[in-house]
């Protein structure tokens, strides 16, 4: 048995999300068969995080444990080879059987990107958010999530998890020419969490709701008191440490 | 009779170009059919460039003539709401009369993408080059080409124009992250010449053709003398000068 960990990249315009559904089109269903395909057996791929329907990866991580006489080098050209153009898989190498590349990982890095001007090129990897934006509140509710706190304010309504706690080391509004990035670090992501946090802080930065309400939101552990989720299209995976 | 200036974006990927054409979804006929709908009248665009199956635009510049009560607002949004998600207007103006989109453009900047690594989500805007490049090789070439030259040797074989000269004002190649990005500025530009002349340089770039050769094909005015085209999707039509 070896485990190999993989560094994927995916365009999710045209997936119902990471996890595979009883319908449609999801990306571990892609990997999976492709994997099938080379391997000559069924395995399962396990992802450091499930992006939801839309959202993109430039850095996801999975492991495989499979029988396999291929090497990391052999899976990485099987791969790509067998799989579709807005799936590529960037690395494979051979890790510990321990590594889990859920479990084991320790930061993951999301960016979200806006812009304000109609865009058509850039339709399908960014938000355009027409409103005017006060990009230095937005700065402001952004660094107040830095640190250990509860976010239970912003995580999807319907959830399993009990632990809402997430350690936030990076919380940046950067301003790229047309473009509004907010990258964001932390220990772990709630389900729908950078949505929800984008959403509340464009709803700052165009004054419909008051910086001050941010801390109170947060406090709150409330979802129906933070803004709306911004759309699935502008937020990509970029990376996950072990 | 109003005359309007349009500035346009679009994402080439799924039109066969610019130009209306008997078969297939071209960008000049979704904008004639968002006017007619708009005006109630046949109105013909007439475009800067004709740029080819796939070729984006960030910034195409086209004109129309036209009897109508609308202001340049207007038209900017009862386009924006009437075309498919493709294709943006950013910006109308009422002009003169004798302006041309075509005639009267002085100059007109195209860039072209290479990525280093195969890409899912830049997949539809960049060429995936996977021989290794020397940048600067490239970049000589690039600065050869310089000033007016007869580019005939990097025209597509099949053209109506008798005269080849074109003014080279601008000709850089610059690393952008894991990108490579060609940028050219001419008073004119002959059918597929940007693509020939990336493609003749890429050849430069990983070894195929020497560098010494660059100027002899150049005047051998001669298109099997060039290298390969480079394909449509890496180039996109920036901006046009008037």
């Amino acid at each position: 048995m070896k485990t190999f960990k993989l560094v994927i990249e995916y365009d999710g315009t045209d997936f119902v999300g990471w996890q595979v559904q009883p319908n449609g089109r999801s990306v571990q269903g892609v990997l999976q068969a492709a994997l099938a395909q080379l391997t000559g057996s069924n395995v399962s791929v396990v992802g450091a995080g499930r992006t939801d329907a839309g959202v993109h990866a430039r850095g996801q991580v999975a492991h495989i444990r499979v029988e396999t006489a291929l090497d990391a080098e052999a899976i990485l050209h099987g791969l790509n080879s067998l799989l579709p153009e807005d799936v590529v898989v960037h690395d494979v190498v051979q890790v510990d059987n321990t590594f889990h590349a859920r479990y084991s990982a320790r930061e993951r890095t999301y960016r979200y990107i806006i812009v304000r001007h109609r865009t058509a090129i850039d339709r399908r990897i960014a938000w355009y958010v027409k409103y005017r934006l006060n990009v230095e509140l937005m700065q402001k509710a952004a660094s107040m999530i830095l640190g250990v706190h509860d976010f239970r304010s912003f995580a999807a309504a319907k959830t399993e998890t009990k632990n809402f706690h997430c350690t936030v080391t990076y919380s940046e509004w950067t301003e790229v020419e047309d473009k509004l990035v907010y990258e964001i670090r932390s220990n772990r992501f709630l389900h729908g969490m950078v949505r929800a946090l984008v959403g509340t802080m464009v709803d700052i930065g165009r004054g419909h709701i008051a910086l001050e309400e941010f801390p109170r939101i947060l406090e709150s552990r409330n979802r129906s008191r933070a803004g709306i989720s911004a759309p699935s299209h502008g937020l990509v995976l970029e990376s996950v440490r072990y």
